[in-house]
């Protein structure tokens, strides 16, 4: 890989530019004239505000949403810290892809995505197998599966600029064909171990508060799993305030796959809906590379995975909803796309005192 | 009024049966097959099953929903209760059915409706004006406002009857029209204060506690509000064990009138979201006229209102998000369609592990 990839990160990086302030005061003063008393609508009022900033408009209008599914494996399986075996990964793409008496797909982000109406994509950044071809798979595979955190870095740097790029062209792509809604989403047996131990390196905090069950590990795995992840922390010798060699250090395909969706859906100024704990450890590195970022996200619910309030918190997102959630696929993110819908609908549809001649106030 | 409508309430109640047990069992074996960890969907599973329960099958499949709005009048606003004067009620009527760029209602819970696809039935139950007549608007009227609860009985129990079975014909009509969940739902200023008054007395609790700002009520607004209920339960004789009794007492047309929906739609085995705190103070009426109401509930969010917390504690609901909502309208109820349609499209659609060939555990 030459340095062409990454002058083309560097020139995504520098086109994400803050939301449009003024749109959010004029969406602000819009709030305070509709037909409620002001505050009402609580979280769904920031929520529209935000959306105008994000869209550049006091009256946004969303069209459609987007989930998409990055898949990867990881090397750290075989330290035995998921409740799933690897294999799980491919038959759960073939799950994603498969017919339905309902339509494509038979997991729960399938069934989701088509009750509130979004689409989804399923892309191979990094499965450790040969997928047989489907139509509907995207292949921007860098490499089968991450190499061994807990023994060496788990990609090359060039591997994670190429995983970057390969999202920031499924984002496009999505947007192209209506998504102003995106949801970066994953899939990876294995994948909280990575997240965990990017979290840790990038806020620098302990690592029992930031790892979880992932897909329900006892209490045996949960400290093999703790105890994997400091030897990767201590071994690995990559800073915060390098989030791409954060990345290739603990990290995973899937991961900075998802980090160029969220790169590019704020470049190109659409709103991302920010899943459960993997998509948190992505949307870490992205805020340490483009601060701007934060003003594109929107967190969906808190999930159940430990350390994800923390992410949220130094992200400076209100979660929507508390559903204890710990599934992954953007199965909490779809859920979000009715409430932001709502809320722009809200502050687009409604009228105002004058418009309706309601008298305000006694 | 004769003792019809009374041998008509005692008929409603006496057709509301428990939630189909064996159904949920088997919406419960079919979550532990689903192509998920076990509980990875959190809540969402609970609600499933209990929608299993609900409609009487393992694959649930609702329909549409509505939000039917029952408007009423307070006496009680005369003592200063409220931030808006009662001029709001009728004017916000109007901005219900107002034609719009948008569709049909200016209103919060005309642009949320839309966005999720629920129908909104506005229906005049006791509104103190004579409302102009309007192609959707449906006339139900008992009687303009009720009269001061701080000095006398808000209604008699014969309107109290004439409201619920009001309320029965309404969601009647909305499961007519399609309508699988139903979302009773409120208008009118000043109608927090009888919501706490029966509360209060339904809860035997203290009033402090379940009395908050409503739209937004200043200090002094709020200890009047707190000394008129007071008042009012010092006043009247109303006991926790004779709902009915406490609704003409305390209560309120609108308020009655959503119990009537409750009712109906549990009868007619359909799902009943609760919104807010007024809704709540209906349904905790209800509960006490027929305890397997409850099986039938679905807590939409968590309010701002003080005091909706403790009423979803003593139904034994819990709420799906804590958006800070205080509007009513019902818009908190309609936010709460696409998750009771996710979760119920999760149990129904997703396959399961041996259907996908996805390895379970390891």
């Amino acid at each position: 890989m030459d340095v062409h990839p990454y002058e083309a990160l560097k020139t995504l990086i520098a086109s994400i530019l803050p939301a449009d302030e003024q749109a959010m005061q004029r969406a602000r003063e819009r709030q305070a004239q509709l037909t409620k008393p002001t505050g009402a609508l609580g979280l769904l009022e920031d929520l529209s505000v935000r959306l105008a900033g994000v869209f550049g408009t006091p009256t946004p209008a969303p069209r459609g949403a987007a989930v998409i599914v990055a898949v990867g494996d990881h090397g750290v399986v075989a330290e035995g810290v998921s409740a799933y075996p690897p294999e799980v990964t491919p038959a759960m793409v073939a799950n994603f892809l498969a017919d339905t008496p309902f339509g494509p797909g038979g997991a729960a982000v399938n069934a989701l995505a088509r009750t509130v109406g979004a689409r989804v994509y399923v892309a191979d950044v990094g499965v450790n197998a040969t997928l047989p071809d489907h139509p509907a798979l995207i292949s921007v595979k860098v490499r089968r599966g991450t190499r061994n955190l807990r023994h060496e870095p788990a990609l090359t740097r060039d591997e994670v600029i190429q995983a970057i790029l390969a999202g920031a062209a499924l984002a496009a792509e999505a947007i192209r064909n209506g998504a102003d809604l995106l949801i970066p989403a994953e899939l990876g047996i294995g994948n909280t171990t990575p997240a965990s131990a990017v979290t840790a390196r990038l806020l620098q905090r302990e690592v029992p508060g930031l790892t979880g069950r992932g897909t329900g590990v006892d209490d045996a795995t949960l400290a093999r799993k703790q105890a994997v992840i400091e030897a990767a922390l201590a071994r690995g010798g990559s800073v915060p305030t390098d989030p791409l060699g954060v990345l290739a250090d603990l990290g995973g395909l899937e991961i900075a796959c998802m980090l160029g969706m969220m790169l590019k859906g704020a470049a190109e100024r659409r709103a991302i809906i920010l899943d459960g704990f993997v998509e948190g450890s992505a949307a870490l590195a992205g805020m340490a590379l483009a601060p701007a970022l934060r003003d594109y996200l929107f967190a969906a619910g808190e999930c159940a995975e430990v350390g994800h309030a923390a992410q949220l918190a130094h992200l400076g997102l209100r979660p929507m909803f508390r559903l204890d959630l710990r599934l992954g696929e953007g199965t909490g993110g779809v859920l979000a796309v009715p409430m932001l819908m709502s809320a722009a609908a809200a502050l687009r549809e409604m009228r105002t005192f004058a418009e309706a001649q309601v008298p305000d106030r006694a």
